[in-house]
């Protein structure tokens, strides 16, 4: 008798909805899991659509209206891609509907609707979990043991960096992410360092930040010259303190010319420090006070490092950008089977977001606000 | 109606069995291939193993007997990761069969067994593929196109290594890897390198080597502390002529202790240069000569430099070792669909084989060695 | 005939005095100065260690009373490395005696005092310099022209930081470092990278820093385990906006443990970026948008990053710390000679205690300080 | 009463002559010399010359007869940068006269006739010396320090290199490093990788070079564009045994066109390695397998590798190139006082000439060539 299976409904085709449904693919032949992903339902805006993505991607059927997918008896988990606005009322019918949920992020276009997700889900008793896959990499979970076990002694400092440059020039036109709900740099990616700052450190406890539009206006679409305004950030400048007492700064900006994944940090400790960047992924600098031979050890992924062995069983075999997502999968698979969520849920991803809103009051009021 | 499809038989379920079934698994998500591969049988050494991979990696059938699967009528492509001595049998077999036959490197034990595999294989005209996945990276594309295009005028110099520490320890038991038919750092590892080599700058005309065994005896198995010969190279190092003139060196280390993956090389024109490491798989090193500003340009992974795109849209999101198999394959798939070889065929891999043992007469002569 | 003379009197032998000796000893052997300086006088805390000083570090004379020196007819220049509370003192007399003077920074204890400084060596007429050494770099002088000449565009943003670890450990004690007078890691470090930053991107325009002191207590001196509070920062970090309209944040951190020359920044412009760590000092990273060709190209310094040749014909001889003071008194000397102030003079000091101080009193109101 | 004083002759002004010039000037202000030394005489091609480059460096004397200053009771070192071809005229001549001699590599024009003068120094109980100036390094003399005391366990492969761009564009004339005696790449700068190597691990066995002249013809001087035969090698590569046991490969290469100082290594041993490039002169990477944790340690240069300590009291103020020669000449200077060689000394010099004369042998006859 073979596995068990667990049926997936997938909203969205785009750049994401390739990567979940890639993930779902490749996951039970890299990990151990208690039942097989099978991918049953596959919505996007249309018909038409949806049905081509479904071919492509390997969905049994396909169908241009969410509610179809997500009221499928066939579906257990609820993979949500779609664009931010309808995070909501899908997650809403899914939890509804008893299914596990899994968003890309962010939870929603606001943390008072993120908070009302979240409490509806957890009234539920509903697992659910959210896409900041850049916690799943090996590196960041060492990085997190060697911080938690002591390694490098009690934390004193913090400096983070998410930076890209998809937005540099200003004749990148309008889109969702200038949207004024929801979008900006500090909300598209700040979002990214804010989690993993909060998953290596914990909560923080006040922030006051620096948001600015570099550019503008831009083009009102890929169609046209004629330019609107820009209500959102390029690039926020931030000063935090964590709960810990922990001091830091902390930059997103899609606006960095030179950078395409500067995902970044610097971590000190009274006995050690770590530093990562996400430009190379599968490396960790550990620094450890060994007298005369001191300095940053260039640690590479390898079996040492879990869950790297699912992927290859020999080190220096790097990791890639989709692998995370397999991983992520792993997890989420795990956390449905076992009915426990274990990695960014709804209620931390409504606490990003949060933040960032902390953030944005903090820019408007020129003032430190506490969280 | 949906893709025709395309039959696979996969002959071993070890590292690169596992490789191979989860790029089959995800190829047709990422690539627009004519026709999705579909897992039809899998072999191993025996019914049981075989039934138990099967259904970890997705196939439908399973076998302990790889005669079976050659001739079995679903079966399109035998793709073969079985033990080096296999490769030839299972080859001839396939090729009797009609099949494409995708190999793991190295080809055979022998250059001598390697070249009749490719005459069996030309003559039946049948489509042909080896493993030699480090040359679907993107970057190493790149870096064909960057030479082939002039960018850096006449290659002048190369110098290029391929250095792991899976053999460093005098502990580490004897295998397949040390067997005297076809073992060796030079053989196992060696071959990335001269086949790198060839792809970028083409075939060498004359080699010397010196190869060494440093670690003498080596444990007859994991389960015994008593300790056999070792009669194979742990470490070689070689100079190398190439027949369009350009000179340069050669390393083959299993035995370097600071090292996972240092497949790495830099070669020189006339007007530019350019270096890549394996451990940093997503760059590329460019040299040209802007007068105050050169210097090396650190290139990184992008939508610009195909097949990237297919994985994801943006840059700065890295690939990893499998998604170079996932190239692989869908280079495969393309190949048996037109029915033309594109890549490192059985020629190729004998060139690569007839190479190695050319550098290993050369020690034993200790006289340069025309190829 | 020889050369005219310049003559040196130098107050303090310590680090810096000893960096000053060296650069005036070396400077006509390498750089093409008008006139060579003739080491007259070094003045230290007491005879018998001036003395001893002054023998070591080839001064003729020695005095245990720095007003000595000052009005010293063979007198030209005065170097000021005393510590801090004395620069005051020094240099009023030394304007007085109309001597050119070149003072360790920082300028004072504080910004009112290095107004007062500033204001008396103008009236005077008063050539002055002081010691920003990094900025004598050919690599930093390389970035401002890159700047200055629009390679990379208009300017969006700037990131900096200055941290170093010879604080980070609890029982390092005590010292003129810790003093509430002038003391604390923003004065301390953080001023040089103000000082960079102003140099590349002009004035400040207002200001927002979180100070924190990590190591509450410290022991007394070398001699004591009994431990006293400490009342400056162990690490600084800042939001800052020029007056040209630029963003970006600032840190100060003598407690970063993995860290011993951490002063390093990114630019980032609307056409390229710069990035630069004194860590690797002979390198500046630039970035400028060749397509598909685009990334972070190494400048390696060399003669076409003037003054690189002064000390070395050919490329790839790096410069060292001592060098850069070589630099800076090679340009002092012309300064003197033609009269006119060059580089970071009492004034440019003055206007970077006075951010450090604007950052300071932020941090006290919790509110952005305009400058 | 002074430090007692060491009179310093200096044959040449070019590089290598204010080099040295500016060693002796600033030795004593860093360490702690037994005598002072004294700039007494400079010699150069004719009087004129030889008048200037004196007031520029700092000599009391010159003179355009070399024989003079050999001569001159006021000399007790003549260091000796003049063109190769004098060096062995100059250093029989300094012999004769009881000094100490210190001489630029390589000691003379052929391995013969530097064992003549070796022999004669040897004989004459001179203290001689040779600039092989990057083996001064903190980190050079860390690296050895590792290695002899077991760290990285018993060595087992080396591979070394010594790459520029100096001669990789075809227009660069002829000069005397293209003349054929004490000509080419490897023997102007193949020396230095080849006394680095015998420095850290001791003497070669045997070699086996395959040189090289990339381009055939340069102009015949600057001033013309008529082109004459290259006799002499741009790339050399080639296998080395050392005598003990351990096997590498060398490289030397004055048209690597992307390198401006790739002197560089990795040495592997049993229980760690250790990899250097002078292109980042002050870091050494250090592996030590720590469980999870392994990986290359960046070392940064500081007051625990000595001389550093000798520059600066703090870790991260960069030494540069110059400062290497200041080491030098400080350990010249202890050799002059305590009458005993102590580090690259004729015989050393001769050593690396015959190994550089063997590769060329057996590169002529390809075979391999024993020392």
């Amino acid at each position: 008798m073979g596995k068990s299976e667990i049926g997936i409904g997938l909203v969205g085709s785009g750049f994401m909805g390739r990567c979940h449904a890639n993930a779902f693919r490749s996951v039970s032949g890299l990990f151990d899991v208690q039942a097989e992903p099978r991918l049953r339902v596959l919505a996007d805006i249309n018909d038409e659509i949806a049905r081509d993505a479904a071919q492509t991607l390997g969905f049994e059927q396909s169908t241009g209206d969410w509610a179809t997918l997500v009221n499928d008896k066939g579906v257990d988990i609820v993979a949500i891609t779609a664009p931010n606005i309808f995070h909501a009322p899908i997650a809403f019918a899914a939890i509804k509907a008893g299914k596990t949920v899994y968003c890309e992020k962010p939870l929603s276009t606001t943390a008072a609707i993120a908070l009302e997700m979240t409490q509806a889900a957890e009234a539920a008793g509903i697992v659910t979990m959210v896409g900041f896959n850049f916690q799943r990499n090996p590196m960041i979970k060492l990085a997190r043991e060697i911080i938690t076990s002591g390694e490098i002694g009690e934390v004193t400092g913090f400096r983070g960096r998410h930076a890209e440059n998809y937005m540099f020039d200003p004749n990148v036109p309008h889109s969702f992410r200038t949207d004024i709900q929801g979008g900006g740099a500090l909300a598209d990616i700040g979002s990214h360092i804010i989690s993993m700052a909060r998953y290596l450190l914990g909560p923080m406890a006040e922030v006051q930040a620096d948001c600015r539009t570099i550019h503008p206006t831009r083009p009102k679409s890929h169609r046209t010259t004629e330019r609107a305004a820009v209500e959102v950030d390029d690039m926020t400048h931030a000063l935090v303190r964590f709960q810990s007492g922990v001091s830091g700064s902390l930059e997103a900006n899609w606006a960095a010319t030179a950078r395409t994944m500067d995902l970044s940090w610097e971590i000190t400790g009274t006995k050690g420090a770590l530093a990562f960047t996400q430009e190379r992924m599968n490396e960790l600098a550990f620094w450890s006070g060994q007298p005369g031979r001191s300095g940053y050890t260039k640690i590479e992924a390898g079996p040492a490092h879990p869950p790297y062995g699912q992927f290859c069983p020999a080190p220096g075999h790097h990791l890639g950008f989709n692998d995370l997502k397999v991983i992520e999968v792993a997890e989420l698979l795990a956390a449905h089977s076992g009915g426990v969520t274990c990695g960014p849920d709804f209620r931390e991803a409504y606490e990003v977001q949060r933040t960032v809103e902390a953030m944005q009051q903090s820019h408007a009021s020129r003032q430190w606000v506490c969280l």
